[in-house]
């Protein structure tokens, strides 16, 4: 499945090498998760029996092919590349105007996320899960 | 070779589960490479001829194995991975009281970077390679 | 006048405490600006006779009333309060459900702002303060 | 009484003007504060019977003088500018080489933070306030 959506570069994720600034990617990697999970009526964050769940960044990496600018309008998209039991894999591309600029992947786990408490790994709730496999399945009858 | 440095946990590197937030490792891999490029007498940004030569970023990516919190003191060390003709992959390693917290890597690519230009690949510099080089063997000979 | 648009406080923008950092606000603000500029058909960066004009700020400050929180959607309006010969100062009010969060200004000076050259104040260019008149003007006639 | 230290310009603080974004000043101004408060013994984050007080801010502010560039070494001086019964008020000045940078202010309120529960303001800790004011004295008493 793809989710996709746009993010205007703003002033500040440039440097002064006149590009948007690396750490960026990983920003909005996180802003577009975050937006597809509000689209499946969720969140990031959900409270169950009082708890606070979350899913904490297991590894991300990102490959960079062309920068982008000041007001440069970016096209990205997710993939859910993988729903595991704990954890879930997101693969993003970034493209400008069809060129691409950036390949990312964040893989995160879902832990019990109070704060001022030890990050507790726990299995993905089943109307989580079944939310994003749903995503999943639409999209694929979509693309037959 | 390594060279070690430490970072303090900022309140603003924080988020709302109470840990350092997965960007700011990014923003601390960056920050400790330019202090360790002016430990050898040079930085990232250098002009020769009246240009400007830079490294953007082509890859990189780091693996979370345990959170940081607001004031926590973080140990880093960078090593250099591979110098190449055009490119440099450093290593990094960050632990707190011992424990380790994650592992990261950038490559980056030697370019003419001057701002409203198309960033342009070329080797580095003989005399950038040679202070990385002369660091490397040193460690080397100290480890002995 | 008043433009009128919204943000989505993003994961990044939260802090340990839980709410919406503070920094947060003159990031929103900078980004309403420009978005304000780009709806007159301009940008806060553009090029005359091969020289870049930007507008770097003179001085800022912001008002908290209340805290906002993840996912919250704010409501952001833009005044322009005084367009001068060389400079502009702009408004902003920030609300969450009809309840003022925090009032902000950011005021900054037309210069040639090419990199690597000091910053150089100028007039700002005629063709760049009609547009910023004229929205005043049909904002003004729309709300008599 | 004024606390006395210095920050290094990163790259990811400029922007595409080639300066150091304004807003780098506000974060740069919270850590200033976090340092002296450790300096003093304390933190902006304690734990008082179970509960977190932390200190959000009222206001903010910053006047830009001059700008700072990549590697640039600023040196910040902290003022306590006033100490009331639930707030503090901070001054900042940046310098570099001597020359004036920016000048900004933060006023903080002191409050029950916990994550989760809406902000409420009490009045300063008594062991906290005597930190800051026997600073002041021991200062004052220098400067004679």
């Amino acid at each position: 499945m793809q989710y996709r959506t746009q993010r205007t570069i703003e002033f500040h994720h440039t440097d002064e090498a006149g590009i948007c600034h690396f750490s960026t990617f990983f920003l909005l990697m996180e802003s577009v998760e975050h937006e597809f999970l509000r689209s499946l009526g969720t969140s990031v964050i959900t409270y169950r029996e009082g708890q606070k769940i979350g899913f904490p960044r297991l590894s991300t990496a990102c490959d960079f092919s062309s920068p982008v600018r000041f007001e440069d309008v970016v096209d990205i998209t997710l993939r859910v590349d993988r729903l595991g039991t704990k954890s879930i894999t997101y693969g993003f591309t970034f493209t400008h105007q069809e060129k691409l600029v950036a390949r990312g992947r964040i893989a995160a786990v879902c832990c019990l996320s109070d704060p001022g408490k030890p990050l507790k790994p726990i299995a993905i709730p089943a109307d989580f899960a079944a939310k994003i496999s749903s995503a999943q399945e639409l999209s694929d009858a979509k693309s037959e």
